[in-house]
């Protein structure tokens, strides 16, 4: 303990108080090495003193630990897990909140029962977002706080617009929301994993279809447009795209640890600079980025690199996801921010980035494919199929497609009651049993070097109900509604909701979440735009064009009993349709996933004739695209299935046709 | 003109001029009576000089002169219609700009035609809005004023947010926008229509279903909520509304002219004061508005009215749409703004409201029933019918219906390629007789004491083609599938409007209107919320409740050949259906219209069995509600015609159905 008092004392003769709004230069992320000798694991109870006794220097009441890195990366590496580390709690989200006296963690409905197991109750006020009575944080915040107390955020893990939000509520009360130059965890934290240090991936030709310098090329027409000088670039995927580099720093996502600035004339990339070898750097000229436009700066210098072209005078553009720190470091007169521009370029994919989505997609349906032969030939003979057992199954199908990395996601491979849980996914604690009595829900995905994918299939391995048949085929309906959509170019995301939901709001169901993401090229599984959702205010729920990526996922969930959802990757392509009014162009879809749907769970009676059609017309193709390779495979047992689950459905005759549920009272 | 310079020396003396964000108080609207005596015509030589020596005294470069008045109505009284003062231009929509040297008139495309003939080119340019190559009235500012330059406007007739959108790029490039406290036409304007005298009109209970009393008290329960003392009403239907009075100030809109300051104790009505006499007074305490709760005084006191609550430290609420001058009167740490609250109460309609809309609906059914019944019988004989005929002779048809009070709008009598344009009405120069050969649309409605209405129907009297038959069934396919759809509560009206165009879109068609607008009960046509419509940032288009009335009006227009749109008031009711997903109700639409939808003009074999049930089901409806009706009316001839027009159309046999267009390519 004492090393640590030596240590406090030491730093906070160093510490500079920022205030919200000030500039941070050369801010330090764990170069402290003198101070890391001792790793000894800390109680909680010395932790959270050691903080307190930090809080008290910076003259703080209360300290915000948020789940988020610096990049707003949807996976969180163990080196920035601070919540986890400061309350014990694994779980992908929540928000710690310490004060002088006090500690509270928010999180979701998903961790309510994992958070109670991990937390010490002793330390830690578990806040259970969703329930009633529980309250916000803000409430929180503004019930503990003393008049006039500051409250204090690491600025680069606070998104600008929430930094404003929050600020404003709190000044609302007469406190201060406040930025520190150094996080307070970090400065306690002892045994903090490093930050990985793989080599990067160099990504040919083959596989982007665009040079990087044509990428860059491409954002500064952006610039110029703009009236902007440069742009600074905080997320991991964008820096990633750009570049034609992948990394393997962030657990699912191929990204590497990173931000950039693009001007007319340059490119800097703030990174671990060991990594940019010979390999790297022979990339860069294949790139068309010959020496010297690329400049390679350390990763915590990018508040130096943003500086030294606020001093001269430029115009910098920024996305409104960037953090505070960023937006902070230029004056509001140098700055435009707006809906990441790099977003909205590497959302239509390329001819070669489509072609490669398309190929990765029908290997991974091959695995799916095989994956549920298997089910149905296991689950009830003489080994135990669990939820776990099987999510490791379809990953070892997976592994052994051509050009696979990695998983895209942990596999939500759920059966039974847990299916209806919209986020779910097995843990020891969980793991189900796959039977023949139950509904089974499997979503799951994967990176491949030419594409990323993400497929939900729910099959029913014995007799599924009438209510699941029916809940079953009104999702089938909305998926089928929405693959088949002509629409106009630059539709909105709500548009392709409303289609997902009409059959099953017919009878007065729905489900609680979104009907579409983007999608990545061997990048993120969730990136936007598109977002297909019912939210019309949210900024990627708009503007479909052609050669976007999105999920098709409605679903239908019966809480305690069984969930249902049907996902594909679609591909936003020309419609052949006889008129163009405006001549603006008309799209439609193709789906890129190439997996059957159960036809056990249909019924037949609620599907129109074009609908049946277009099922028929799917499944074909996916015998002929997923059928060779299970032979190449030669997975004859998977083939065989694949023959019997795409066999054609009948038509219903006009006669047996139930009478179309009648709505409306017009 | 001598009378005229003097006159100008003399107001010259006494301006004020405000600079944007002051407080203008005792705002003298038309009470310059003395300097009225010469009503002798002006030419538009001397308008303008006279204008450009009020601006000269104002030291602005640029005057702006818009086509509104100072409550935002649709509809422009002749007293408010400056506009038509300083240019001629008699359209309703326009905006012109008069510069020291020169002057420009913009209007869109409806009036293109019109405003080139009535404006007089050596002293007014015309921009046709719309085209290409044509300057937005920002960029032509920008382009016409010298450095530093300031731009005047009269901040009644402009909204605050357009002031703020407006004052923030002018500033951008050097210039300022400054808000006068004269408006220099009524300055220059000597034989300026007065405002009109004519009495109130008291709507009882058995119309309104809610007294004033109650109505104010909502309201402040919303003010309580919003932590507000008072809200200013700005809009003329919503002290309409409010009070449960009407008028006759606008034309179509049976509004007065008033604003209104509801506090948690008083009533502040401010209008002329005249027209508050002792039946009014009466009507008052009927709407248990006890004396001393009312306060009525002038119309032009509003800030002055307004100042006494600023004055008073109390927090004012006001409406988005509210003009420049009331947001400037009120500090913005006293100000609060938002969509009106009045206008979301308005929206959703009592028991009694839907009720007498239903009823007046039935009325008005009747009405075009027997238009459309005359039309067959009368079109290609020896009277000629035109356009202008026609509509006269369906405004005569509706006047026989009891508790008409006045038509609800200029109707569309569109014939022929005439139909094609979405804003059209018949003038005596685009007058075209109706006959056999073309498509004849007809959208009209009415002012009754129970309710509005708006009607669009298209006929062919001769035989359509192939061609206007697909489109005709599209849209009336996107007509049922809106009508019949059932969603949940609090949805959107981007929901609608996809609904509304699928079966268009589906062959690449669409129309560029919106799919639906909110409707009054005896007040606006037009009112807003809801909206249906595809942009989704509109703030009207969030939230459709039960008993919300909204229009449901796809179409198609084929430029120079023919249009075609069917048009429904539909009210928002619960729907009967077997699931309730998460306790939030389910809605469906009633059809309150009862008018046949031309068979001749269906294509049957695009129809599903669904869509066939559902139009036989709301032909029954129509004869069985408008049918006694006609009787009733001694109009056997339109009864005979009713009981033809709503025959059951057979369901096609499946053997008979043309394979549904097939899209997408999944």
């Amino acid at each position: 303990m004492k090393r640590a008092k030596r240590y406090l004392v030491a730093v906070s003769a160093l510490l500079v108080l920022l205030v919200g709004g000030g500039v941070a230069l050369g801010r330090a992320l764990n170069t402290d090495d003198e101070l890391m000798e001792d790793t000894t694991p800390k109680t909680m109870d010395v932790i959270l003193s050691e903080i307190r006794s930090l809080m008290q220097d910076y003259s703080i009441e209360a300290y915000i630990v948020p789940s988020v890195d610096a990049h707003n990366s949807e996976y969180i590496s163990l080196h920035d897990r601070r919540y986890q580390y400061v309350t014990n709690f694994t779980g992908s989200a929540g928000t710690a909140i310490i004060t002088l006296t006090g500690a509270a963690l928010w999180t979701d409905s998903r961790y309510h029962l994992q958070a109670e197991n991990e937390i010490d109750p002793s330390y830690w006020t578990l806040m259970r977002e969703g329930l009633a009575g529980v309250p916000t944080r803000d409430q929180w915040l503004l019930e503990h706080l003393s008049p006039g107390a500051q409250v204090g955020t690491d600025p680069f893990l606070i998104a600008s617009t929430e930094y404003e939000r929050l600020g404003t509520v709190l000044a609302q009360s007469g406190y201060r929301l406040i930025a520190l130059e150094r996080n307070l965890v970090d400065i306690v934290w002892n045994n903090r994993p490093p930050q990985t240090v793989e080599e990067l991936r160099p990504l040919g030709y083959e596989y982007t279809g665009q040079r990087a310098a044509d990428k860059i090329s491409t954002v500064r027409d952006t610039l110029h447009a703009l009236g902007a000088n440069a742009i600074v670039i905080n997320a991991l995927d964008e820096v990633a795209w750009l570049l034609n580099l992948r990394g393997t720093d962030i657990l699912y996502n191929p990204v590497f640890f990173a931000y950039a600035i693009i001007t007319h004339e340059r490119v800097h990339l703030f990174t671990n600079t060991e990594r940019i070898n010979e390999t790297i750097r022979e990339h860069f000229r294949t790139e068309g980025l010959m020496p010297p436009v690329v400049d390679v700066r350390d990763y915590q210098d990018i508040l130096a690199g943003i500086d030294e072209y606020v001093r001269d005078g430029h115009r910098l553009l920024l996305s409104t996801a960037c953090s505070q720190a960023l937006y902070a470091a230029i004056p509001a007169e140098q700055r435009l921010q707006q809906y990441s521009v790099v977003a909205k370029l590497k959302a239509v994919k390329n001819a070669v980035e489509a072609a490669g989505m398309q190929r990765a997609h029908v290997r991974d349906g091959a695995a799916v494919v095989r994956y549920l032969a298997w089910l149905e030939t296991t689950v009830g003979g003489d080994d135990n199929v669990t939820e776990l057992s099987g999510a490791a199954q379809l990953h070892a199908f997976r592994s052994e497609q051509q050009l696979f990395v990695d998983l895209s996601f942990t596999a939500i491979s759920a059966f039974g009651p847990n299916s209806a849980i919209v986020h779910y996914s097995p843990s020891t604690d969980t793991d189900l049993p796959i039977t023949r009595d139950g509904i089974y829900l499997i979503d799951s995905g994967a990176q491949y070097l030419d594409g990323t994918t993400d497929v939900t299939r729910t099959i029913a391995l014995g007799q599924p109900t009438a209510f699941q048949r029916e809940c079953f085929t009104r999702v089938l309906k909305g998926f089928l509604s929405l693959a088949s959509a002509v629409f106009p170019t630059h539709a909105s995301g709500t548009v392709f909701d409303t289609l997902a939901r009409k059959a099953l709001w017919d009878v007065g169901l729905d489900y609680g979440h979104g009907t579409g993401h983007g999608i990545g090229a061997f990048l993120g599984v969730h990136e936007y735009p598109p977002s297909f959702v019912s939210n019309t205010a949210s900024p990627s729920n708009q503007g479909v064009v052609e050669n976007m990526f999105s999920s098709n996922e409605p679903g239908y969930y019966e809480a305690g009993q069984f969930g249902i959802r049907i996902e594909d990757i679609v591909q936003v392509v020309r419609a052949d349709v006889p008129h163009d009014f405006n001549g603006r162009g008309a799209l439609t879809f193709y789906s890129n996933t190439v997996v059957p749907i159960q036809r056990k769970l249909i019924d037949v009676q609620l599907l129109s004739e074009a609908e049946v059609t277009s099922l028929n017309k799917y499944h074909r193709r996916v015998r002929e695209q997923v059928g060779p390779l299970l032979l190449e495979q030669n997975d004859s047992e998977a083939y065989r299935w694949l023959i019997e689950a795409t066999e054609e459905i009948n038509t219903p005759t006009a006669d047996s046709l139930a009478p179309v549920h009648q709505n409306g009272t017009m």
